[in-house]
């Protein structure tokens, strides 16, 4: 008997059929012989309905009252998902995440969790029950109903599972498991196996967005074992946990590529230091996130340098640069759309040198040009124009002897069983 | 300055736009000096749609998940209603039952208040805002959520202003008032200006339904100050206290009538005391209220007694007592739809001997037969046939001075200002 923690997206219970499927496949794992907790996010499209509807009265509602709002889609979500496992015979209890023990600070769409006192969720599971908890919310210690921003349920999951030492958190999504690269791309992608915290901490990170970074940053640092895999499917899903095995020849895991990305330069500047204190400064404030930074070699005392924000901050970049132009020494800015970051991640890049020589060889045999470059000990990360996107990813697929022959599934609700 | 606790029912806050004119009105209320506590019930029919889905799920879904469920009805009312107080530039707060301080009994679907602790209630109110409280709901010692059942908002309403000792409780529904009678039947009802808890609670009960009787009971225990009025108009209401102003020679205040009434007689009975106790013990035990119940005289050793229940548990009485059949002693049993109970209700009918003898004249003037009474100090009850109801009615109006020559206001969505 082991215990699971089992977490289910707003897709898996989109609807009462749905919902349905997902009670079964939760007595199946009880009838396997395991305890289960379940943590479920809001069903389909109900957080943004809320949303649409609270804009109806104020264009910009308080955060604490879009919390109290935004609750209900999951606490709607584990009252059905508990009514749906009593009506096939399972006893289940439902519990709100401040129920369940989640303490946050006081920090309104966005809370982290400061403290879990699960003692509700293990005595229902003492007394044989199917324990339900709603993600993605908490409560303060001044009673406060919090949540912990998009993709929080993820968090719930992992943060559970380290506070009852579940034996594993399994998060059941729309795709299979973590792919080497998004089939949709590559063909012949090649679901893995197991993928180490840090790889999918940077593939998460990079907007491979199966997982959310934050429950692998708590599912790293508490050692939780997770499992991703399909609600709509019996496939084995991918295994991430602390080192993972590595598979012989293999240093590059996955490759991940972001299309929300522009470049913006910054040209003729002296007084460098201060000028890059004062711009990236002003963008911190403007809750702009820089990315790749690059500066070129100074000519006459004067130098350019270029960085990366996400394509939907670009605009707001440009007005918070021309805003502080003033003050500031240069001669011009200027920015590029129409680019993609193309990164591979791998644990074993560190002890492989070469990677990164690799990576910009098989670039440039495609005849594209590198734009920015940014490395970490497990990644390389290139930009470059997106109009040869797919042609790059594939070759670099094959390069890094990630190729399969099996047919990935991309996923959708097809149930195998 | 005054504390007011303003309960808005669900078709005050059934869409946006009336959530908008309920917070413009309680704006309105601010803005002449008062402190203002708001209770809300769920927008329209959200209650029923969830339950609705959740029997999609499971037919007979488990109260605890069910409680779970509804009670999202109002925490979703209230995050609404606070974002629209905000958007019109008012500090506002939203507390769900269990953060507004409701303790309960651990019963699920009906619970009943142990206690309320509004410590967050009077801090908010002391820091200025507007405080919307989730109407019909609580928590018990252990953390359950529970409700108090359907229009349970009233008597959060009326618990909430005993407990933070306000000085008025207005219950804003889709009438002007109380009216001496339905004014869709008579047309020259008249709403009363006052009445008393007791005449209140038997008209309550009596099927009028503009107040649940556990908040008038509640009310008169802690002597809350209660106003009856319109959300869609600025009429004044009706005063609910302990002692109504009697006007001169109004013995009688209003006339209440239920047409969800059926007769049920057993015939042929002897050992009448074992009979009743079983009939009615079995009633019981299935849920089913008897109301009026009349024996007539012993002929012969055996008796025949009639007693009225719903007519929608009128089918479910037979079985029962077809149940036991065997075990009692009585000849037949048989049934009668098609009637109603026409109530008269006034305080002031303990000191003016002979009202009910001219309830039965007025009736009889009518060419009407009287099949059941029932008497209690401030109430007769008659059950007559439903084909003359309105010509009944209105002539207990006249007879009782009750006629007005103002146009009673129905209800509905006329903001008159």
């Amino acid at each position: 008997m082991a215990l699971y923690v089992m977490k289910f997206g707003g897709s898996s219970v989109g609807d009462t059929e749905r919902m349905k499927r997902v009670a079964k496949r939760i007595a199946e794992k009880q009838d396997e012989g395991h305890q289960c907790v379940v943590v479920v996010s809001a069903m389909g499209d109900t957080t943004d309905d809320l949303i649409d509807q609270a804009r109806l009265l104020n264009e910009e509602p308080p955060t604490r009252e879009l919390d109290m709002l935004m609750t209900n889609g999951e606490q709607i979500s584990i009252a059905m998902l508990s009514i749906a496992l009593h009506a096939i015979g399972r006893k289940a209890v439902s519990y709100t995440g401040w129920q369940a023990g989640f303490r946050t600070e006081s920090v309104f769409g966005k809370a982290r969790i400061t403290d879990i006192r699960p003692d509700k969720v293990k005595k229902a599971l003492d007394e044989g029950h199917i324990v339900v908890v709603a993600g993605f919310q908490g409560m303060t210690e001044d009673f406060e109903i919090t949540t912990f921003g998009r993709g929080g349920s993820d968090t719930t999951a992992v943060a559970l599972a380290a506070a009852i030492e579940a034996d594993v958190c399994e998060i059941y999504t729309d795709v299979d498991g973590i792919y080497s690269t998004d089939p949709r791309v590559v063909k012949v992608a090649r679901k893995l196996q197991e993928i180490s915290y840090d790889e999918m901490l940077e593939l998460a990170n990079l907007g491979a967005a199966v997982l959310h970074p934050r429950a692998v940053e708590y599912a790293k640092h508490h050692q939780v074992r997770l499992v991703v895999r399909s609600s709509f499917n019996y496939n084995e899903g991918t295994v991430v946990k602390e080192e993972a095995n590595m598979e012989q020849g293999v240093v590059v895991s996955g490759i991940a590529f972001d299309k929300n990305v522009a470049r913006i330069s910054i040209l003729g500047v002296s007084h460098i230091p201060g000028v890059l204190a004062k711009v990236f400064g002003s963008l911190a404030k403007a809750q702009i996130d820089v990315d790749i930074i690059v500066q070129s070699g100074v000519t006459d005392g004067k130098a350019d340098f270029s960085f990366t924000v996400a394509l939907t901050d670009r605009e707001r970049a440009i007005q918070v640069i021309e805003g502080i132009r003033e003050d500031l020494p240069f001669s011009e800015v200027n920015f590029e759309d129409n680019l993609v970051k193309i990164s591979i991640v791998g644990a074993g890049m560190v002890s492989h040198p070469g990677v990164a020589a690799q990576m910009f060889e098989v670039i440039s045999q495609q005849g594209v040009n590198i734009k920015m470059v940014s490395t970490s000990e497990i990644k390389v990360s290139c930009v470059i124009d997106n109009n040869k996107l797919q042609e790059v990813v594939a070759a670099l697929h094959t390069a890094y002897n990630l190729d399969t022959q099996e047919q990935a599934f991309v996923g959708g609700p097809q149930d195998r069983r």
